[in-house]
């Protein structure tokens, strides 16, 4: 029985699963917040409890040697001898990485060169895989990145309508992200269904305050809303998606702002929390529509509205489809925005049931028993996904 | 019987239409080219005949008077008195009009102030107006807008993820364009359909060399491709669609261009032109994609795979469709994109005849009888439209 890390380094935080492999079971989880700030916390659970410490962590480096340590003083391992390996999750592999990787020197300086395409997640990846690497020099560590499962995609499909040469010299395609969760629920409604995944067209919503749709065909990923960046396609907490581009230089004469600027108010103050004008939060948002606030009320029929249509557009790109998956916070929870999504589908065969769909953050199927098309909630489940790869490639 | 121009001032080109109304007999159509450059061009049908010269035309002043001139002195009309009214085609109404106006001083003035949102026409439209109106002083002039039509679509469709504010304060929000042609095209599609237009989902597809997509439900615009500007939606001859909008300054950075000089990239060197490398012209393309190259391929596989997502994203935003309208240059002529655009589409009941859809630039229903979903090729008349809204509005 293998111990494997499964982490997820932010720039000010790390996200962590012990798991037993290949039982799959989660021996413990938790987080650490404010790394480099004042008050950073520790959280972890132990068993049915949870320790949660407030204290200065500095940096990264002591960050891993804080939760190496306690996993150790609370007894949740004997030795660090147990941990067999450690999965990374890395936000942009380019067109380097189709698949999880083995890190070595080559793997870590190909990641690094990614960083000029996300320059506020590859670095701070790096330097959770370099603290870990440092920690625990004698176990394999993988590389799982959140682009690699879209790298199936055609050209059609990944290239922009841009001058060819923008492709070739400067990498700009469509590279998609959510990869690792598309792929969980795919091979999840695969096992669901009981057909095997390569007969199946699958549109995967991954609903959480990022949000992104993926048509996915025969296990493949054909097409998906998210694109150089994970600002585009549909509405989300903070982030715009999709808007006519010719109204960055209008907004920055209109604001005085940087197109750096512009862009940073499309990633961080549109979305539901720009239409409504509260909240990112869809409680939050839910709640005030249901006291009649209308721009509560238009934020959701808006997110709705541009999820529902990308379910049309990406039956019509598989010619059908066979099942919708609903996951991530808000794909899991919210009936109000599945209901809003799945709303007069009947046209491309959805029947869905109304009591079904009030079932939250468990996996059920949604559909009507002789519905074509299959409506299934699965809850993601990206740690998993990495564990299953440390262990994978580290045969 | 009254004699109505149709005319559409361009910064340097005037095109006109001369009908005799209701009869809705075109009785001669032309265009003024290169106004203001040297060598300017005049080209007029008088019966069967094509009467063409060439000479400086410094201004659009100057280009009525020679129209009107040419129009006696070619015996196309005896007495300027025989023209009793003029339309004009107006790119921007904003939220101002939402259906045509009769011309006077307070819509003139509303016309100019638009300009902001139009800088490229509404400044030329509005030369158009003055110099007829000051040519023909007593007859009435009216003004026919591209965006009118989309004034019914709701909030929920034209509002984007943006800080609202943004909405309040500059009048962000999708507008749409080619309005008068989706607005003819589906009024012409009820009457070939011999049903009532009220009761009709229709999807329009204005592909000339700007394209753009419309949802049309009772006779009202529900949602449409283009947005602020006609710069968003599909794929088009030279202008991207919709691009992930963090790439304005990742292209910036690496080109060294400004935010306006990206834009202007997006408007005149993308498209099939950027994805292709050699024309924006789809008969070109289709061409050299018969001798098999690759990247033109590429160019008709995107623009039509734009398309073809965009039928499967109206389909679901009207909960079905009951008949898709091909229309304007490439709509009505190009057998290759219509298939493209139609394959892999039973999904939503939409059958199609390979051999009905060989037949070009005329009125051809090209599904099978029994396809539930119809699809029509209609050639636009924007034209007709100006004319029976100056008959409409002079009463």
């Amino acid at each position: 029985m293998a111990k494997i890390f499964a982490v997820n380094a932010g720039s000010s935080s790390l996200k962590f699963q012990l798991f037993d492999m290949p039982e799959e079971k989660v021996i413990t989880k938790g987080l650490i917040e404010r790394i480099g700030l004042k008050d950073s916390v520790f959280t972890i659970s132990v068993g049915t409890d949870r320790h949660k410490e407030t204290k200065d962590i500095p940096n990264h480096e002591e960050a891993v040697a804080l939760l190496l340590d306690r996993l150790i003083s609370l007894g949740v391992i004997q030795s660090l001898n147990e941990i067999e390996g450690v999965g990374h999750r890395v936000v942009h592999g380019g067109e380097v990485f189709s698949d999880s990787a083995l890190i070595n020197q080559d793997t870590l300086k190909k990641i690094e060169d990614l960083s000029e395409l996300a320059p506020l997640h590859n670095p701070a990846n790096v330097t959770g895989i370099k603290e870990f690497q440092k920690a625990l020099p004698d176990v394999p560590h993988v590389a799982v990145f959140d682009t690699a499962f879209h790298q199936t995609m055609p050209e059609n499909s990944f290239l922009y309508s841009l001058p060819y040469e923008y492709y070739k010299e400067y990498g700009i395609r469509k590279y998609g992200f959510h990869g690792t969760s598309h792929k969980y629920v795919s091979e999840r409604a695969a096992e669901l269904l009981e057909r095997p995944l390569s007969q199946l067209r699958l549109i995967s919503c991954h609903l959480g305050n990022g949000a992104s749709i993926a048509a996915i065909k025969g296990g493949k990923s054909l097409d998906t809303s998210m694109g150089f960046t994970p600002l585009a396609g549909v509405t989300m907490g903070t982030r715009s998606g999709n808007i006519d581009p010719a109204l960055i230089p209008y907004v920055m004469e209109k604001t005085g702002k940087t197109a750096d600027e512009v862009i940073d108010v499309l990633n961080k103050k549109s979305g539901m929390l720009g239409v409504s004008g509260f909240s990112s939060d869809l409680r939050d948002i839910e709640l005030e529509a249901n006291n009649g606030n209308h721009r509560a009320e238009l934020a959701l029929d808006i997110f709705a509205d541009r999820i529902h249509k990308y379910l049309g557009s990406y039956a019509a790109r598989m010619s059908g489809v066979d099942a919708i998956i609903f996951t991530a916070g808000i794909g899991e929870n919210s009936a109000t925005i599945r209901a809003k999504v799945l709303n007069g589908l009947e046209f491309m065969g959805v029947y869905w049931d109304p009591d079904l769909n009030k079932i939250r953050g468990q996996e059920v199927f949604v559909n009507y028993p002789h519905s074509p098309v299959k409506v299934i909630v699965i809850p993601t489940n990206e740690e998993i996904m990495i564990a299953r790869d440390v262990v994978r490639l580290s045969k």
